[in-house]
C-alpha cells in the first residue's frame, strides 16, 4: 500500500486528520512515571519515555490515525534513547496500526541520503518509519535520493517548505524574481509529489510541512501543491488555530494532517485540563485533549467532512 | 577549551589540516574484516564497521587533527549502528585525542534544537562529540539553540552555507537583491562566529560547510567569513583538488579543514593504491593515501606554512 493510501485508510478509519506528536521532556512526565529516575541516566530516562509514550499511545491510537516521533528528544539521551525510539515505532506500527511519521529532518547527498532513507523507511528498515521529515537545503540532487528509496518502499516523505517558526522567514520567505523560496520549494515538491502519484490518486507520496502559524501562506500552498500531502505542525502550543489551519484540506477534508504534540503530551499541565484533571488524571487530560482537537478540526475545518464518509 | 583553540592546537601538533570521514559501507570493507558478516544482520554490521573504523583511526590518528563521522551510515543500521558510532567518537576522543565532528546535519526549532545539541556536544553528552554540523533552512532562530549549547559546553556547530553537490544551487545559489542566499547566510554565520569570539582568537566556535568543488566561492566566503573556520568537503571523489580548496586557508594556513572520506577508507580500490597495494593491504593503502593527501595541501596551499610552526 503506498503511503498515501495508508493515510487516507488510517484517516477514514478515524474520521480524523490529528497527528499527535511525540515530544518527551523529561521534567515535564507526571510523576507516577518518573518516580525515581535519575535525569543524569540516559538508561532510566529512556525507560521512563518508553513507558510514558507506550500509555500516550494506548490512550491516543483508537482517537487518531497517526503518530509522530521527534527524534531529537530520544537522540538526547544516546543510544538508550534511540533504543526506545525504534520500540515505539514498533509498538505504533505493529501494534496498533496507525501510520509512524519520524521527524528527524534529515538531509544529506548522495548515497549519504540513501543511507539515511534506506534506513529509517519501511516495514523491513532497521527504524520501520511509514514516512520521514527531510530539509531541502542541499537542494534536488539531495531529495532525489530520499524520494527513490521512499516510493521503492511504499513509504513517504516529507519537505520542510514554510516552517511554523517565526526565523523561518530567514530564508523561506526571501524573495527571487517575484516568487519566494518557500513556493520554489513548493512548486518542486508538488513535481515530486506527482511523480510518485499512484494511478487513480490524487495524492503522491512526498508531502510538505508547513506551519499552522501561517494561515495565509497555507493557502497559497494548497493551491500551489494541490496533489500534495501537508504535515502542518505549529497546532495549539504554537499558536495555530482550528481555523487557521482549515486551507490545508481539500473540499472533502483530505490532503493535511495536523500536529499536536505538547498540547496533547502535557494537556494536564495547561488549562482548561489542569484544573479538570490535573497530574493524577494525566492520561484522562490527554484524551480529553485529544478530543477537543478532534472536535475543534471537524467543527472549523473540511475535516468534518471525514464523519460523513463509511469508508472510501 | 574552546572549540576553535581545539582545532588550533590539534592541527599545529599534526602540522596538517585533514579532516578524515568515517563513512563506511559494507560492501566496500575488506574481505578480512567483513568475514561472514551477513550485510542484512544490524548487529554484525555494526561490529565489522567497529573494527573497521577502530583499524582506521588506528592508522590516521597519528597523522591528522580531527575526524568526522558520517551519522547516517551508522543510523542506518538501527541502534546497533548507533552503539557503534557511540563508541568510536569516545575511541577518537578519549583514546586519540583528536577533535570529533558529528556529521548529523540536524536541524529544528526551539527547545528540539536544544534537544539536538544538548544530546550531541561535549564531554559529558549522551553522544560527546566536539561539534556538529547543522543546516540553515528553518532560520535564524532555529540555530540560536545550537550555537547556545555550543558555547556553553566548549563545542563546536559547522552551518550548511555552500554545500559540495551540484544541486545545491537550487537554493544557496539563487540571488536576492544581488546577493546569493549562501553568501546571506554566510554572513549570518560570520556574525555567529563573531559573537563566540574566545579573546585573543581568531576564529570564533561557529564554522561553515563549504565544498571543495567550489573554489571561486571559497575565496569570496573567505573574504565574507574571515573569522570562521571552514569544514571543507568534497576533496577527492567528489573532485576538489589541493589547488581548489587553498583558498579557503587564511595566510598562517589556518582557518580551514579539509575532509576526505572514500578516498582514505576506500583508498586500496582506488588507484595508484589499487596497484600498489590492493585489498591484503589495505591499511597500508589508508596511511598512503593520508599522507599523499598531506603533502598535497602543504605543497599546494598555505597549510604548508604549518610545517613551520613548533606550536602555538
Amino acid at each position: 500500500m503506498t503511503f498515501s493510501r495508508l493515510l487516507i485508510e488510517t484517516i477514514y478509519s478515524k474520521k480524523n486528520p490529528v497527528l499527535v506528536g511525540l515530544d518527551p521532556r523529561f521534567d515535564w512526565i507526571p510523576e507516577a512515571i518518573r518516580r525515581n529516575a535519575d535525569p543524569k541516566n540516559n538508561e532510566q530516562v529512556a525507560e521512563v519515555f518508553k513507558e510514558f509514550c507506550r500509555e500516550i499511545i494506548d490512550i491516543v491510537a483508537p482517537l487518531v490515525p497517526a503518530i509522530k516521533l521527534q527524534a531529537a528528544f530520544f537522540e538526547q539521551y544516546g543510544v538508550h534513547g534511540m533504543s526506545t525510539l525504534h520500540w515505539l515505532i514498533h509498538y505504533i506500527r505493529i501494534k496498533k496500526g496507525l501510520a509512524v511519521i519520524f521527524d528527524g529532518k534529515r538531509n544529506d547527498i548522495g548515497s549519504t541520503a540513501e543511507a539515511y532513507a534506506a534506513g529509517i523507511l519501511g516495514e523491513h528498515s532497521s527504524w520501520g518509519a511509514d514516512a520521514l521529515t527531510v530539509s531541502p537545503y542541499l537542494g534536488d540532487d539531495s531529495l532525489e535520493p530520499f524520494v527513490k528509496t521512499a516510493v521503492e518502499r511504499n513509504a513517504g516523505i516529507f519537505v520542510l517548505v514554510k516552517t511554523s517558526n517565526p526565523g523561518g522567514k530567514m530564508i523561506q520567505d526571501l524573495v527571487v524574481d517575484g516568487k519566494t523560496i518557500y513556493r520554489r520549494i513548493a512548486e518542486y515538491v508538488q513535481q515530486l509529489s506527482l511523480s510518485t502519484q499512484a494511478r487513480s490518486e490524487r495524492y503522491g507520496n512526498i508531502g510538505a510541512v508547513v506551519g499552522a502559524t501561517w494561515s495565509e501562506q497555507l493557502a497559497e500552498l494548497r493551491g500551489v501543491m494541490p496533489n500534495t500531502w501537508f504535515l502542518v505542525p505549529g497546532f495549539g502550543s504554537q499558536g495555530g488555530s482550528a481555523k487557521d489551519v482549515a486551507a490545508a484540506f481539500d473540499e472533502n477534508g483530505l490532503g493535511a494532517i495536523i500536529n499536536n504534540s505538547r498540547g496533547i503530551l502535557f494537556a494536564y499541565r495547561q488549562e482548561p485540563f489542569q484544573s479538570t484533571f490535573g497530574e493524577t488524571k494525566w492520561q484522562q487530560a490527554v484524551e480529553a485533549a485529544t478530543i477537543q482537537m478532534i472536535e475543534q478540526l471537524r467543527a472549523e475545518t473540511p475535516a468534518g467532512k471525514l464523519t460523513n464518509n463509511n469508508t472510501k
